[in-house]
């Protein structure tokens, strides 16, 4: 191997150290850290995160990275070196484009939005907001200025989360999918909703943890590299390959809260346990994009999470850890009350049936305030119309409106939303490439064994790491582009069997 | 303030930034780091431990050090910026004398010895450990030679941890402390020893806990500004001045062990806690010295936590925590079980009698190997020899004798031990002192009662920091030098009251 991938690589081992540093510190800060820890806290993983940027962004990297080109062409495209060289030059190329005179501005831009949506939301106060929104979308197209060439001005945001997928594409694919959606939650909401009541009595924390944790053991993810802890807002996080945490949140009188996130989480932390450990350290030792992560967590929680066959195997496990609250409840109730599907007003509240349309909404909007054609000033009347038209209810406020979600006022315009859609379509394409190669998969399931479906997304999804772009991966692991008939033909058979479509 | 003195506060909240994830990092890692995040931990408390010498040994530091002198001079001693400048330039100075190149090489024969010393314990071989241990002795003089003009080669070592104290002072105070606690433990020792049945009966761990996190609440230990987890060998460990942390181990069938381990790491963890805030984040927001920071866990583990006044008030509560096990046990009984002395092998296990018998042996080898009068291949020999003297038993073989203790096979040779005596000498000499200025403490401990001794220490000894050396923070705090009358005095009265003397 050449002398300077090695040189390459030691100095991303110091970058990664210092991300995965900077992680930890983070998930300490939302688990265990006393009150006292919070003010040296921020601080301090602020300082780890500069530094990795200072680092990343080092003429020696530049250097090196150029003096690696003859290398690289004499590889091949999918080879770890080539994948590396390629995959670090894109990263950094993105990241010294943007000046860090600007990363200062947008930061203290995003803590004070931030500061400012904390208050107005629980106020239901779009007008406090507005100045701020519109200072963020200035910022929003400014760092769209820094990629000169872009096709659609939302692009070069897209691509900081989803590398790869143009405005271009996903604008018609997700008008297609909300066509196409539409009709289905009519005809299911016509129908009186499922009844979840046997959800809502108390199940005692350690036992619903409990529960999930064999699950997802069975799953495949190993807390050999890994850990469960609770924390106000589940999420996956990561500080090496050998160690990737899960956290779950858990209400006593809510049986679906922590099982479902728990499946969730997992499904995250079994792509990152699963990339190939040779790309420890490196940027490939990465999801491919935000939109293939949320692939794999919805593809546990939803396809195999929430499927009938799989329930035939846990239902009576769970009526054995629950007889009081479960003993008389019948299998098929069950399954109704966690495939509920409702006309609701929260995204992160929403059955897998309406939650894109609450995604989709978000996108157009992003795209629309980017290109112009919205201004701020309209966006909460602009989210009551569509709301409307879209999910059958008016919001009766801005609270559970246009100020609902923290991504806006924390961030950018563009690219925050998509990922989300992205993980559903690609959950249920990638799921039926599996089935192609397993058909044994449903019946495997229905005896609560995974391990053909978790064999083949090992080996088809996570090994590869980020060494290739999302519309690359599907292409290679589907034999096409992204398409949304997979997770429509998914919606219509699992509804068309618990309701009259 | 000096613009400078700002720019010099910047780059050393940088250090501290590193320093202090590093930190949580290895807690972490003890706490509830998975097995599989273990090699990778090891990479990336490496890289940070290494960015931040590289950071605070850079020229940056060193010329704004250098411009700082005028108004250094210009500020009294006392000064909090006189003494940031003072301190940070005297840790400057042994950081730079001390070549990397070396750093590495120690750091590496470290590892490599440490790793002979885990399997010749056991084997009880210590001809495998000798050839590292005499290179570990030749590594020790080498650092010693980077600080030419040292009176005691020892010295420099014994700066690392407990700067100001010199081996011409230490030698023959703890001669003398030598000959005075001879004969205490022949007298104690003559007698039957105590009978502490009654701490080895079945106790359960979380009654256990919440027992002695009632205590160090009480003790004025800041839950909000730290927390207790669970480890192999207890430890305090902090993030900031806002997060101190603490750690214990529990033994169900043996009461002392999280008890006094949790009293002890508290009294570590409130020295710290009480540090002045506006430190945070240089080289004055830490203990004093490695001695005076000892003194602070022995003072309330020992003097308050072992003594008769405090089970007063405590020994009916612990009664009621564990009515089956203690309900008919007298406090006498009690009392004399935690205050039990015997002649005992481990330094780690003994009481504190014997214990600073244990610790002088090895700081006076220490000093005659590093005079090149004590050969490592006599070590074991000679460590027998001493034993038998001092404690009146001869150790059956080197795994309890020369191989006891893990410091001479994980660092250097020098200044690894006379911190414990220092501490335990401190201890009482700071309680008289508090007593001096507060004569009702003994009662307030009778009481349960701890405020006018945490206020007496938090003024004295803990708002500085490290603004002075130990050996002047004595003075200040004392009206004189080190003296071993005091802790001399405290166990003639306290082990007269218990065996004729």
């Amino acid at each position: 191997m050449d002398d300077k991938l090695t040189a390459l690589q030691v100095l991303l081992h110091e970058v990664d150290d210092l991300n995965m540093a900077a992680a930890l510190l983070s998930w300490d800060q939302t688990t265990y850290m006393p009150p006292g820890g919070a003010e040296a806290r921020g601080r301090q993983i602020a300082t780890l995160a500069r530094l990795a940027h200072e680092k990343f962004t080092s003429e020696a990297i530049g250097r090196l990275l150029d003096d690696l080109r003859p290398y690289e062409s004499s590889q091949s495209y999918a080879s770890d070196e080539a994948s590396l060289i390629r995959v670090t030059r894109r990263e950094y190329e993105r990241a010294v484009k943007v000046p860090a005179e600007y990363v200062a501005r947008a930061t203290a831009h995003a803590a004070a939005a931030y500061q400012v949506w904390t208050t107005a939301r629980p106020a239901n106060d779009f007008a406090a907001v507005r100045p701020c929104l519109e200072q963020t979308l200035d910022l929003s197209r400014e760092y769209s200025s820094f990629f000169p060439g872009y096709r659609h001005i939302a692009d070069p945001l897209i691509d900081a989360s989803d590398y790869g997928m143009k405005a271009a594409m996903l604008r018609p694919l997700f008008a297609e999918l909300r066509q196409q959606l539409l009709p289905i939650v009519q005809a299911i909401t016509a129908h009186p909703p499922a009844d979840d009541a046997c959800l809502k009595q108390p199940f005692p924390e350690a036992q619903q943890l409990a529960f999930g944790a064999d699950i997802i053991r069975q799953y495949g993810y190993d807390f050999e590299r890994g850990r469960q802890d609770k924390t106000l807002h589940p999420f996956m996080t990561k500080f090496s390959l050998g160690d990737v945490r899960i956290t779950t949140r858990v209400k006593e009188h809510d049986l679906s809260e922590a099982l479902f996130s728990t499946l969730h989480e997992a499904g995250h932390a079994m792509y990152e346990q699963g990339i190939n450990r040779a790309y420890e350290g490196t940027p490939l030792a990465t999801g491919a994009s935000a939109g293939v992560h949320e692939s794999q967590s919805r593809l546990w929680e939803n396809i195999v999470g929430r499927s009938l066959g799989f329930w035939q195997h846990y239902y009576p496990k769970l009526q054995a850890a629950f007889p009081q609250q479960l003993g008389a409840v019948p299998l098929d109730t069950f399954y109704r009350a966690i495939n509920k599907v409702q006309r609701s007003l929260i995204r992160t509240d929403a059955d897998e049936v309406t939650y894109n349309l609450h995604v989709m909404l978000r996108l157009d909007f992003e795209l629309d305030m980017l290109e112009g054609t919205l201004a701020v000033r309209n966006l909460a009347e602009a989210w009551r119309e569509r709301f409307a038209a879209d999910l059958g209810i008016t919001p009766p406020d801005d609270r559970d409106g246009a100020l609902q979600d923290v991504h806006w006022f924390s961030g950018l315009i563009g690219g925050a939303f998509q990922g989300y859609t992205l993980g559903n379509l690609l959950s249920a394409q990638f799921y039926s490439a599996a089935l192609a190669a397993h058909p044994s998969i449903p019946s495997e399931i229905e005896h609560g064994q995974f391990g053909a479906l978790h064999g083949w997304l090992a080996e088809n999804i996570y090994a590869p790491g980020s060494k290739f772009t999302a519309p690359e991966l599907i292409e290679r692991v589907t034999g096409g582009p992204m398409r949304i008939e997979p997770y429509l033909d998914y919606l219509r058979a699992k509804y068309s069997a618990l309701y009259p479509l």
